[in-house]
């Protein structure tokens, strides 16, 4: 991946909105696991259905701490307004009584790909570098400032053309997966856009001195890294 | 307050659900603030206009960090069907589009009696002693155990009858705070009952060891020592 310098220098004040916001966008644009060799392998159709399941059973690991991670936001907020707004990310994972949510839609998206419903449950064949990786973030949204740990979401700024990607190849080259199995990548594409344009207001009206860009950028890159190291150990796991 | 030993002694093995569950409702029973000398002057119509607002003001600190506390206890839970059950109370105190929530109501309570909304919402007049109250129930929900996190939150076992005593006294003695002020203490009633029954659930479910069940004690003894410390505060406040 991308590595070096992300964005600002170090003279001291603060860029103006246009300029913040593009090199906001800058970072995942270059650092994003849409780039990464996996997923453009993914997205080829040169998977097989095994490095598939790899992955879907490793991410899952990631899908199931996005709750965790947006409480520890939520617990950040003194404002009812931006908890309001926030809480519906958790809903939207954990589903309600009229939706099933989000891990509900990915544990299907397992159970199509051919595994078994109990070992995603478990966990137990999640590979060391996905945990390190989960953690890392989650730990991000536990100890960071809520400017960090909001720009760190920004990478969903990405996740709708991502998604968009990947349910056409998924339809493509993975005909085997269902349609039912593509629900949660589908659910995704609006959420995605509409979250990445609330967390995106949040930082530009949060970061108001140029040290607060430039942490919101460092943790937009840090998310990027997770993402990234993630692909990597799915990348590199044993056949 | 009542101080000194809580309900188990050191012997090795876990007690019965139901010795338990006795022991949980003796600690409130006891400790609870039902029982502080301010609340029981508030009931029985002796406090003057000034000492119920810097009542109100300064629980209003208190009400406005339960969705705090509440989203760092969501943040323990691995399991998407008891973050469903959890999220509701920060529902309801943060409001949906079509329900206030009870923040809003708490600071109707106060504009009722007089208090400026701006004054409630700066909290610049919090005294040191409610401050470190909350400060240390939010901590004991950022910190510890999922099992003491929910365990300290079974005051609210007492609540119910406590609004429901507060609501005819307020009605009897303080008649210049309207009907709409007391929205607040009505909507506790039955959401009290509700999240203090699946509460109840939770601890008696996961307090597998003697330890375990000490813990959850020891966690609702100190939930009535927020209580009670805040209450202290406020009794020796300045006039």
């Amino acid at each position: 991946m991308v590595t070096g310098p992300i964005g600002l220098d170090d003279t001291g004040s603060p860029v103006d909105a246009e300029t913040f916001e593009r090199e906001l966008r800058s970072v995942p644009e270059r650092r994003y696991h849409h780039r990464h060799p996996f997923n453009l392998r993914m997205h080829r159709g040169e998977l097989t259905p095994d490095e598939l399941r790899t992955w879907i059973l490793n991410r899952f690991h990631y899908q199931r701490h996005i709750p965790v991670k947006d409480a520890l936001i939520l617990a950040k907020f003194d404002d009812p307004a931006l908890r309001r707004m926030w809480v519906r990310r958790i809903t939207d994972h954990d589903g309600t009584e009229d939706d099933e949510g989000g891990i509900a839609r990915w544990l299907r998206l397992g159970e199509a790909a051919g595994l078994d419903r109990a070992d995603l449950l478990a966990g137990e064949k999640v590979l060391p570098g996905v945990r390190l990786a989960v953690d890392g973030y989650v730990n991000l949204c536990r100890d960071g400032t809520p400017l960090e740990a909001v720009a760190a979401s920004l990478t969903e700024l990405f996740a709708p053309d991502i998604m968009t990607t990947r349910i056409a190849a998924f339809e493509k080259h993975y005909p085997w997966i269902g349609q039912g199995g593509l629900a949660y990548f589908k659910s995704r594409v609006p959420q995605g856009r509409r979250d990445s344009g609330e967390a995106l207001a949040f930082v530009l009206d949060r970061a108001r001195t140029r040290a607060d860009q430039k942490a919101a950028l460092a943790a937009l890159a840090y998310k990027c890294e997770v993402l990234w190291t993630l692909l990597d150990a799915v990348d590199r796991a044993p056949a």
